[in-house]
């Protein structure tokens, strides 16, 4: 077996399935431009928890245990679960695994979780490891805020490149083989397959400010774009999306100059290239730049691409989720952002 | 292709090796019953740095450049990056990849990380995906202490079942074939081959006491001892040695009277078990429960047991990182600690 496609990508020969889906979303995330399309809205963001993690992590283990569900399966069947969230100790994915209590690794990728998980969930079904993997990751605007920024309580000013945290979550359930059957919301026209994968490479320019993520994570987007196409001789316009997340507006710009700098055509890059930070709210949420949070891309995947492939209307994907894994501490030691993300390529029948 | 074994074992078909490995400790693990195993003993635990955690990720890097010269490689012969640590964002493998500049997958499993990066990077290597991959782990007991418990200014008193983070770090690189040359520190007599691994879940016995975490995380460990012995139809007695990390002092106890528990002879079980957080430090250390942290075990397999397997001292040994997964949140909001352990199988020739 010859997996490994030039530098960073593996290709998955055996073309895992995304079995089932699920994507839980916020009060603001509800009011967006997914309302219609996210699974689970929350009424209220401490979804009948007593803090703001223990309801993060609640709404990730709904978006497993849903996703579980619509793959026709018993959380007994799963193998192997990979997951992640922008938590210390990654306090969410613990105690949702505690609960699942299935064979669990924990990832930590920032904002990239959902395509590390799914990479990750990829490789194990293809090589035969396991049968159903689940992958999944979340993030909660509240415990983002307390932990990386200010107590909600002092109502800091938020500056015009700040994003805001998506209360998200979403899950897939991967498998050799689709055995989701019809009815209630299961989408069974189509299969999607994961066919291959690309593992980011760590890109820091040096950005130090930690509200201009965007700037920080497109040129690490924008690596790992380059090296899929190096890898598999593809160009951009191989796929008919291509969704990064979560750069933001201002990233999703900067991601675009960097690959015209690079020789693709802009107007053509237009047509097909959009960031899930710039989709999970409208500007005039009061968002600023944008989503961001492990739990956009996974909840814009899971809401709205995933669906558009299953009823057929995107065939060919790509998926790019970037992460800035600065930590609470390093730009107190004056580091700069490193940024990372990781690609995986969907086709649908 | 059939790898996967039982409800939790991966097989290892194409017995990926050991090719190259490396263990830094610090300057109290340097005094300790392994000061002529590691690799590079500190003079001094900020190695040169300005902050403690900068330490702890150079400690890291030094460990991993090491284990690829060791494997008579390159760092751009290198597929994949596997890496985790104790700080909050993974500070210490972040900066580390973005200084290595190798496609990077941060894992997050509290002390259990060895085994977990371990095991993905067998993964990746026995599936093809990947010919050379990186895995490792550190932790400082500087940074440990100010992130989770008190700063050390403040000289606070430690509980005698409290265990001492080590400031170490171990790393490995697993590959398809060992290329090693003879020559320096470089052991090539066997080669050390990965059979099987195991992927924990998480087990959770409702302790609160983030100062007993050995007892928190026995019984993890013995549930993955369990399950790979039932998955493998292997008994304690099939290994020379079974390695955990980091019990401790009283949490190897508990392990122990558990596995006698659930029927296995004690006396065996004492000649072939021990736990890597009572070797890494003599009790007059002033460690109290023995050592714990990421590089503990990391530091304890590629010091002294993978060298040990290397000689021929030892063939088959059985090796699970432990973690406790609680949050420096989750206390707070009443929440027990989760423990989880991952388990390797190896065999030398």
């Amino acid at each position: 077996m010859k997996s490994k496609i030039g530098n960073q990508t593996i290709e998955f020969e055996k073309r895992p399935v995304i079995a089932g889906m699920c994507s839980v979303g916020g009060t603001k995330e509800g009011e967006g431009p997914l309302k219609d399309d996210i699974d689970i809205v929350l009424s209220d963001n401490m979804y009948g928890e007593k803090s703001w993690e223990k309801a993060e992590s609640k709404m990730l283990k709904t978006a497993m245990e849903t996703a579980v569900k619509r793959a026709g399966l018993e959380v007994s069947d799963i193998d192997i679960m990979f997951s992640g969230d922008l938590l210390n100790q990654l306090m969410s994915s613990a105690f949702m695994a505690r609960d699942m209590q299935v064979p669990f690794i924990g990832l930590y990728g920032a904002c990239s979780t959902m395509t590390q998980s799914m990479l990750m969930a990829a490789s194990m079904v293809n090589a035969g490891y396991a049968a159903n993997v689940l992958a999944g990751a979340s993030s909660h605007f509240c415990t983002a805020e307390r932990q990386f920024r200010m107590p909600l309580e002092h109502g800091n000013q938020r500056p015009p490149s700040a994003q805001w945290t998506a209360t998200a979550a979403g899950a897939v359930c991967i498998s050799e083989k689709s055995l989701a059957v019809a009815g209630g919301n299961v989408i069974t026209e189509r299969n999607i397959y994961i066919t291959e994968g690309t593992i980011g490479k760590i890109i820091d320019t040096g950005m130090k400010d930690a509200n201009q993520m965007g700037a920080a994570m497109a040129p690490a987007a924008v690596d790992t774009l380059l090296n899929h196409f190096e890898d598999t001789g593809r160009s951009p316009d191989y796929y008919d999306i291509i969704l990064t997340g979560d750069l933001g507006f201002i990233g999703k710009e900067i991601a675009l100059d960097l690959l015209a700098d690079a020789g693709y055509d802009k107007s053509m890059l237009s047509n097909i290239y959009d960031d899930c930070g710039t989709m999970i709210f409208t500007k005039d949420q009061d968002v600023h730049a944008g989503g961001s949070g492990c739990g956009c891309s996974a909840c814009v995947y899971t809401a709205w691409l995933f669906k558009k492939m299953k009823r057929g209307e995107i065939k060919r994907a790509l998926i790019l989720s970037t992460g800035a894994l600065l930590s609470t501490i390093s730009p107190f030691q004056g580091e700069s952002i490193p940024g990372i993300a990781h690609a995986i390529a969907l086709e649908s029948e």
